[in-house]
Parts: structure tokens; sequence; C-alpha cells
């Protein structure tokens, strides 16, 4: 038998790990020509979306309180800056082991956050605010970061012709 | 004092409401030239994409037993045919009055669902099935239908030059 807490937190962590999986199916299904190319004329590239997603994954690293991330160089060139800025990207080889590594790293503290601690606070929010706004603990970057990415993936879809 | 129920239940609801607001933005500050244009070269029209979402939400009022549909004629031109189907669509403006008549009455309705309420099943899932699957509950229907809000969303962002 399931507690209620138990139950609501698997809604969210299935519903995290579906969004995941649908990147992995687009980075296993799209050709490097398909994911260098722009989403739509003038708007971000595959790789950008990509590379973006995963400096948004590594950074829950130390926002939930992991772990430092694995690959910091990710926030300048996919953070920091646009598609279009003539930073240097890495290959998508190099992105996808990248990825590969982040959610690995990600899934292993994931399956180790015990219910309770999931309605802790996360690093990003003062024990000042989280007093006052206790739902901003380490379950809803988990909700916030699904929304993010299944905004991307919508752009990703666009890339087959 | 929240109980963990009531901040999860918020957690989930602001997500909803927020992922709502984006729409209603970008309807409030797109022509409807921008609205009426694909989102990329041969793919979904932005009119397309908003009366979609008018469908999927008009639909999520009885799988949550709110009430019958009150648009049910969008199902037909925007769920089961795909946006070049030949189809009359309604034009912006009805578009416009469907959304907020919908999401009016699915915010009256959500506003006034209880705690325990949330967790019970909704009208898509069997008695059987909701007894081995308890997080197929009406509150996972909120938390799937915002991050399929999300995708398309990410996809209308993309209108404006």
């Amino acid at each position: 038998m399931q507690t209620q807490q138990q139950i609501y937190i698997k809604m969210i962590l299935d519903a995290w790990h579906g969004q995941n999986a649908r990147v992995d199916n687009i980075l296993a299904t799209h050709s490097d020509e398909q994911l260098n190319a722009a989403v739509a004329p003038n708007k971000n590239s595959g790789i950008y979306l990509i590379g973006h997603l995963a400096a948004v994954n590594d950074a829950m690293l130390p926002i939930l309180g992991f772990s430092e991330k694995l690959y910091p160089q990710l926030e300048n060139i996919f953070l920091s800056n646009p598609d279009k800025s003539g930073l240097e990207k890495p290959t998508l080889n190099q992105l996808k082991k990248y990825w590969n590594d982040i959610n690995s790293k990600l899934k292993e503290h994931l399956d180790n956050t015990s219910a309770d601690d999931w309605f802790t606070k996360h690093n990003s929010v003062s024990a000042e605010d989280f007093a006052k706004e206790p739902h901003r603990n380490k379950l809803n970057i988990i909700v916030n970061r699904t929304i993010h990415q299944s905004y991307h993936v919508g752009q990703l879809a666009l890339l087959k012709q």
C-alpha cells in the first residue's frame, strides 16, 4: 500500500523521467544534420537546445544539494549566451555523452532522495523565504524543470520534416 | 500552517495556472496575422495550436467529473483531425471566447476541489486499474496537461519574428 506522499512523488518523478526519455529518443532518431538545423527560420538550433537542456539538468545537481555540476562549462555557452554567440560549442557526440552522464548522476540521486526530503528547501531559496513559501521545495524544482523541458521538446519536435 | 498535501496541490495548480497565463499572454500580444501563421514551415499554425489547447482543456471538464464539455465541436477540428484537414475552423475571436469560457469554468471547479478529492480517480481510468495504479488520480491529469500545454507553448513562442 502506497502512502499519498509516495504517490505524489511518483507522479512527478514519472513525469520527469518521461520528458528526459523524449529527449533521449530525439537524440537517438535524428541525424547530426537534423540536430544542427534551426527548429524554425532564425530560431535556436537543435544542438543549442540540447546543450541548454543539458546545462539546466547539470545545474539541478547543486540546486538539489546532490553534488557540484559535472560540466560547468555548459552554463556560459548554453545558458548565459544565445545560440549565435560565436562561442565554440561541444560536438554533438560530446553533448550526448554529457547529457547521459548528467542524467545518470541525477537519477542516482533522485532514486535515493527520501519522501520527506523532497519537501525540504532547495538551494536557490533562502531559509527565510522557504518558511513563508514551503512549496518552494526540492520536488517543485522537478515540477518546474519538467515543464521547462517539455517547452523545448515541443520545439525539438519540429526538426523532422 | 499548510499540510504537505496542501503544499503539493498548490505546487501543481500554480504550475497549471502559470502555463494558461502564458497562453493568455500569447493571445494578448500577437496579431491575428501572427496567430494564423505556421510556427515553422509546413508545421501547425498558431490558430490550430490554440484550438488544440482549448479542446484539450474542454475535455478536462468531463475527465475530472466537473461537467460536460462546453464546446464539443472543437474535438473533431482540433483533436481528431490535423491542421490541414479542410474542416472549417472557428475565427480567432470565437476561439478566444471559447478559451476564456473553458478556463473560467475549469478554474471555478479546480478552486472547489477538496484536497482529498484530488487523489481520487478521474474518469479515464477504470476502478480496477486505479486500485493498482493510484497515481492515476485527478491531480495527475493536471500534471500531464500542464506538461502538454508547455510543449505547445514552446512552439507558439516561435511565432514572433
